[in-house]
């Protein structure tokens, strides 16, 4: 439980990665369960998420669907990666609004064309900065945020994903 | 809102995809902006989530972290493929449970060795399916999920992301 548990400040954190770069090494984890139908029921340490589909897909929109999820990770992380990044390169950095699209065509999901891929085709993330500083330094800030925004790595660049499937028959 | 309507059943869902295919293009959205600190709202439709980070990552840890919410998407996309391609190969199941992890070297996010990429290194995802068939058709049913999943397609072969920035200056 993280009530009263001040933020890090970044330069002890900068200092303590510094020093043990083994605890810059994390596995991070979501677990979770089909409830009915294809309401999912997932958490990540203390937090609880509820992803589903809309109607139209077969769900009850009991929360936003996984690729919906992707796109709001990304932002987010773009978003938080400004922040952090705006403080490390000492740009003033008074807000961040965001609007991430991605474009699917659901006939690779459902298998109906094989050659349409299941997943997005393309993402558009648009940022609005908003601060006092002089342009060139925010396209500078944008440049290293780019270079290391961990989602936008994970989703521009892919991951290997093993994967182990277990089966308990009755 | 989507009080009292019903999902719709996947056969009619195929027949209109199979007779209306440009029905089948969405674009999926999520806006946000940077709250304080490195606290984010995000709304996708109707629904609203909330990403942090950790307090010792400088967070007040209000939800799950954009990484965290990737992983949270795979899991989830991947559960809910299960439950429409058994549905799809008449495949019966009554249960899936997973847990999906990645390791992340935050000394890439941070640039204190540029080397290491800002993403995660690996995933690795754990299905359990429950049921009462042959375990040669869960086989069979795992090789379609893994090839119609979106977010795994995601995840694993990345998508190109278009960034455009615009600065509010005052």
């Amino acid at each position: 439980m993280s009530v009263n548990v001040e933020p890090t400040p970044l330069p002890v954190l900068l200092d303590d990665l510094r020093t043990h770069p083994e605890r810059a090494q994390l596995t991070l984890t979501a677990t979770g369960e089909l409830l009915e139908g294809v309401r999912c029921a997932v958490e990540a340490r203390d937090h609880r998420l509820e992803l589903d589909e809309p109607p139209f897909l077969g769900g009850t929109d009991a929360g936003p669907n996984p690729v919906e999820a992707v796109l709001a990770a990304l932002g987010a992380c773009q978003a938080i990666t400004y922040r952090v990044w705006a403080a490390m390169l000492d740009i003033r950095l008074d807000g961040v609004r965001f609007e991430t699209e991605g474009d699917i065509d659901l006939r690779g999901f459902l298998g109906l064309d094989e050659a349409i891929r299941p997943g997005l085709g393309g993402v558009r993330h648009r940022v609005v900065l908003i601060g006092p500083e002089p342009a060139e330094r925010y396209r500078e800030l944008a440049r290293a945020v780019d270079r290391h925004c961990p989602v936008l790595d994970i989703v521009a660049n892919g991951v290997p994903v093993e994967r182990t499937v277990q089966v308990e028959s009755f």
